[in-house]
């Protein structure tokens, strides 16, 4: 075997190595293999090693390669540690009443299970939907709402139709009002309708399907769409001399940066150890978590609330890129692998892609007195991954700037979740977007996970607001002082934006004072200002989704704390998420909790209160949320100074004059006749 | 002469015609031009004429084309409309204590007498500089502070040091402690010493130069810097086939859009009758105003405060912009016509450029049960301005999309105003980024003029929250529903921005109902969240800037009403600007005060509290600002959903497989040895 970095995702070949260890350890028992995946070293024994290697020093030994698995052994959900190198299990642990990650497999067979139910096929009947209709069975984990069980693993079916015989008609155009409940052994153990109109709470009457919904403008697949523009003349990116990136293995190297793509089936795409001229600066980047609570208050909605990384996982849900479609230009792709139920290795083909695009200008200045213009256009790195969970698609983007700042970018884009209503009815909850079709109102709240390393791993976490000075007051004399007022934090804590007073989240080395401005070095956040969570504390929403409550938390690094909703998410209770960390740390007074000039972890959370637009339907056109890290008294000086200045001998761009207008003006007057 | 759309900006032959008029009116005096520009039509006139040619039906008669000219007439500050069709000066109006925007040929002389002056000669000489260095005067507006005459024109000259024989080197590295005031007359009335220490509020020794703060870190210019990146591979956007933009004059066509550019001395770039699939939304967008207030209170720091738009001209300080250096792709430029002093029509070359870019992607959903992805990439078009004004530059972008939403951005870039500061120490109100060398905190102010015609021009603001339901509440048994809680208004107003409530502004036109949603339909705006003013409500700058005391502002549409801070910001004393129009309107019993299903504009302000980091030495990477207007419920479906599917055929994107990157590896490996 090739020689691994330890934050190298497992190959295909340790995926075998593992699945047979595990296999060897029961080899009597029923087992179903769901997850496995890198149990990335210890913080501790990993930045010896980066450390070592990042001075070129050989490092001395490198950590254990550590798989974590989640296996169903004879039904008991287990996670297990496994050795490679030694192929041996470590550990061993059920864990009682928690869930594996959504099973698609399993999820195929409570659809057809609850198909087969005669009570299910009597209301379907009942319905006395078209001809030729096919109905079509959408499983969703079930958001705890207190009604049931939490032990037992329990799936929503809703239901839809697809009119169409083309498989991509859009059946979500088309929610039927019958909703049923599937237990873990596969029984419907519950039928019911839902309701069809805003007041109705709980009066959900067998009512046939209303045909004058039936229409024809829900559809997105060029199959079904008739009229499409031709107007978007192609657009190409090239690039000569090839990429400005170097890429070994999972190492990309790119003006300045360095940095590990990291890939798991839950987070997906994960960064480590990143780099700017040869300078620390972030240990781990990821996303933590996101929840979609749905804002329908009306039964059974409030058990519609998605965990996408927790319940379904980033990872296993990341699309196959697609050169040329999802990716323009020079694009070189990463691949992952997973593990089948079996337990042979499953290629994640093109889940990230990396390439470079051009951004605009990155700096400019015209000396007016000589007219003299100097400007730099601006390059990035993108590294993209793109997930899709049933209806909804996520794209996740990082990009790394000349000037050394970090871009992370969520794009919500794919099929809104639909639920039936009665033709002409409205609700206060949610929007009409087709014929008997009601969007509901729902929150996207992600949590970006940011592991700083400012020139090393004792960093602090610095609140700054800009504040007027006093006046009337002698040393402001005019009224038109203002300054910073500055805080480090000491304690675990989770706060909330306000741009009114500029309030900057900074994270800094007390240890590493910038010479020229006498001050810390630091990278701020620039935030996404968004609304929190919505739903009341008490409710399981809030309690399962700490995170969701305040827009910026920071806590004492922990190998851990990786998952801001707790690590157990489907089906979960609440109460052990990020809140929960630091309650019970600040009770606990052995507990170390002081965070100043610590190893800390900073968590945003951001995302939108989505309340549909038409203009999302039937497929919705990105909605896009940006984060950035950005350095503040870091460096000696702007640190894309030296980028290329922008000339057109190198960028080759080509003048549109009046002549070539007019010959569009005639082509486009020849094709209108 | 051609037929000229009402809206084209004046020609130079126009600008011929009109100066010529305005020297036979006044034949025997002295004339010294300042501005000679479009007078847009009445809003009543112009709809007309917009609409029937929307409608394909030849207008019935064009609106008088009428230039409005400034010009100082026996040193008079006269502003002048002429008809430019029948010859004739139609109004001639003194404006007392009024003062034309900044003419940079009277600020060379400015320079010229303030060096000249032996007062400003003995404080050089006091100060002892290094030989060979050149004292460059820096002459700014005076923004008042109430301690002058503000009938008179004043300039404050700030003195800074240029140690280098080359032109370009930066000299705002080098900010010497004297200061200057220059009167209308060019007397040197006032020389005085510039504080040197955070503490020093009146104490300003006259001390010579420090020779320890000269250093080379400072320079930004290729000729300067000596080590520059060379890993950055070129990269070329090409269209085979041409952009998908047709441009008439300055009407552009693409991607269903259709609008007008229009530009003038004063805002630049502006926007008119832009529709979107032959349906009317906006009649005119522009950026009504800047305001770039300092946070420094020492005496006499006050004084900066830069209207960069009513003081300076985005329009007369907009850059020639270079194929290839500020644009990359097929880019089609647009020149413009200003007046030089004494009349010539003077062309201002490549002032916006007009272009496309790739923006990742549109939309995209897989139906995971067919595996069918089906993905669109967004093309947006780019309309770009940039302006320089002295030491700072910024980038006016507005971006359209095919899914019917705008952005605008602002890139803040160029270099940072700088004070002296003695070495060592530092400042509350501003940050140190050189040896010597303090950069004031300060505010950058943009007011962005909204003013709509959604399917019409009779429209309304609504402000929407979304707000939990009641809970313990029968209709919202488990705490998870919410619901928007929306508001027309009927008064004008300025309003304040709350993420925490997801506070939305949404232009309605209540005239027209959604026939799927129910709603009127609507264009949301996406603030730039942003601290506002910091200066007090009593000081000269809160009086002066009143738009930048709430972030949305709505108002009746009025002619008159085109900037938030007053039409004379030069020298203005205040109460002039949006705040006023409001309050003298509710006063006055008679003015017609209700905006609900009215012809309204909405203003929004927003812009960056900037307390400079290192990092924006000595060129700054550009800041980035960014609004966006969505439809809401205004079409029946996605916009964009007939964009072209994104393929490889189309798209011709290349795969950078492990052979390339192993070739750049090894050429990396050689360049290194």
């Amino acid at each position: 075997m090739l020689r691994r970095h330890p934050l190298d995702p497992l190959s295909a070949e340790e995926i075998a190595i593992v699945a047979n260890v595990v296999r060897s350890w029961k080899p009597r028992n029923e087992l179903l293999y769901r997850v496995i995946t890198l149990f990335e070293p210890p913080k501790k024994e990993l930045i010896a090693y980066l450390d070592a290697e990042n001075l070129g020093i050989e490092p001395r030994g490198s950590p254990k390669r550590i798989a974590k698995v989640h296996a169903y052994i004879d039904k008991n959900f287990h996670e297990l540690l496994v050795d490679i190198d030694s192929a041996n299990v470590i550990r061993d642990e059920v864990l009682h009443e928690r869930h594996s990650h959504v099973d698609s497999a399993y999820m195929k067979q409570v659809e057809l299970a609850c198909l087969q139910n005669s009570e299910v096929q009597a209301e379907i009947e009942a319905l006395r939907l078209p001809q030729g209709a096919t109905v079509i069975v959408e499983p969703w984990t079930y958001a705890t709402d207190g009604m049931n069980n939490m032990s037992e693993r329990i799936t929503m079916c809703w239901f839809y139709m697809r009119l169409s015989k083309h498989t991509d008609a859009n059946y979500y155009a088309y929610p039927l009002d019958i909703v049923a409940e599937v237990s873990d052994s596969l029984e419907t153990t519950k039928v019911f309708r839902l309701p069809l109109t805003g007041n109705d709470l709980d009066n959900h009457r067998r009512e046939s399907y209303d045909h004058g919904k039936i229409h024809s403008s829900s559809e997105y697949h060029p199959d079904l769409v008739g009229h499409r523009r031709t107007t978007t003349k192609p657009l190409h990116v090239t690039q000569p001399e090839g990429p400005s990136f170097e890429i070994n293995g999972y190492h990309i190297t790119w003006e300045k940066w360095t940095m590990r793509v990291g890939f798991n089936y839950r987070e997906g795409l994960t960064l480590h150890d990143i780099r700017y001229d040869n300078r620390s600066l972030f240990y781990r980047l990821s996303l933590s978590e996101m929840f979609v609570p749905y804002g329908d208050p009306r039964v059974p909605y409030p058990r519609k609330g998605a965990f996408d990384l927790g319940n379904d996982g980033a990872g296993v849900n990341a699309n196959n890129l697609k050169l040329g479609c999802d990716c323009l230009g020079h694009i070189k792709y990463f691949d992952a692998w997973h593990v089948t139920n079996s337990g042979d290795p499953l290629k994640l083909p093109n889940v990230v892609c990396c390439h470079e695009i051009d951004d605009g200008i990155l700096w400019k200045h015209t000396n007016f007195r000589t007219g003299n213009a100097v400007v730099t256009r601006s390059r990035l790195l993108v590294l993209q991954t793109i997930i899709t969970v049933s209806n909804y698609e996520y794209v996740f983007i990082f990009y790394f700037g000349q000037d050394a700042s970090i871009n992370y970018e969520v794009r919500a884009t794919g099929i809104l979740s639909t639920a039936p209503i009665k033709t002409g009815d409205r609700v206060s909850f949610g929007t009409v977007v087709a014929p008997g079709v009601m969007a509901p109102y729902h929150q996207h709240l992600f949590c970006l996970r940011i592991d700083p390393a400012l020139d090393g791993y004792q960093n602090s976490l610095m609140v700054e607001e800009s504040v007027p000075m006093a006046f009337p007051d002698s040393s402001n004399p005019f009224g038109v002082g203002y300054i910073t007022d500055s805080k480090v934090l000491s304690e675990e804590i989770g706060l909330d934006l306000d741009h009114r007073k500029n309030r900057t989240f900074k994270i800094i080395n007390e240890n590493s004072i910038n010479p020229t401005t006498s001050t810390p070095v630091g990278f701020k956040l620039l935030p996404c200002y968004s609304q929190m969570l919505l739903a009341h504390p008490t409710s399981f929403h809030a309690k399962r989704s700490e995170f969701g409550t305040h827009a910026v938390w920071v806590t004492r690094h922990s190998d851990e704390e990786l998952f801001a909703a707790g690590t157990h998410t489907m089906q979960s209770l609440g109460g052990e998420g990020i809140a929960s960390w630091i309650k019970s740390r600040q009770e606990d007074n052995i507990a170390e909790t002081n965070i100043r000039n610590e190893d800390i972890v900073v968590w945003h959370t951001f995302g939108s209160t989505h309340n549909p637009r038409i203009e999302d339907w039937p497929v919705m056109p990105c909605e896009k949320m940006v984060v950035s890290l950005k350095p503040v008294n870091f460096f000696d000086k702007n640190p894309g100074l030296d980028v290329p200045i922008s000339t057109q001998e190198r960028n080759k761009s080509v003048l549109v004059g009046e002549k070539d207008l007019e010959r569009i003006d005639r082509e486009a007057e020849k094709s209108r006749l």
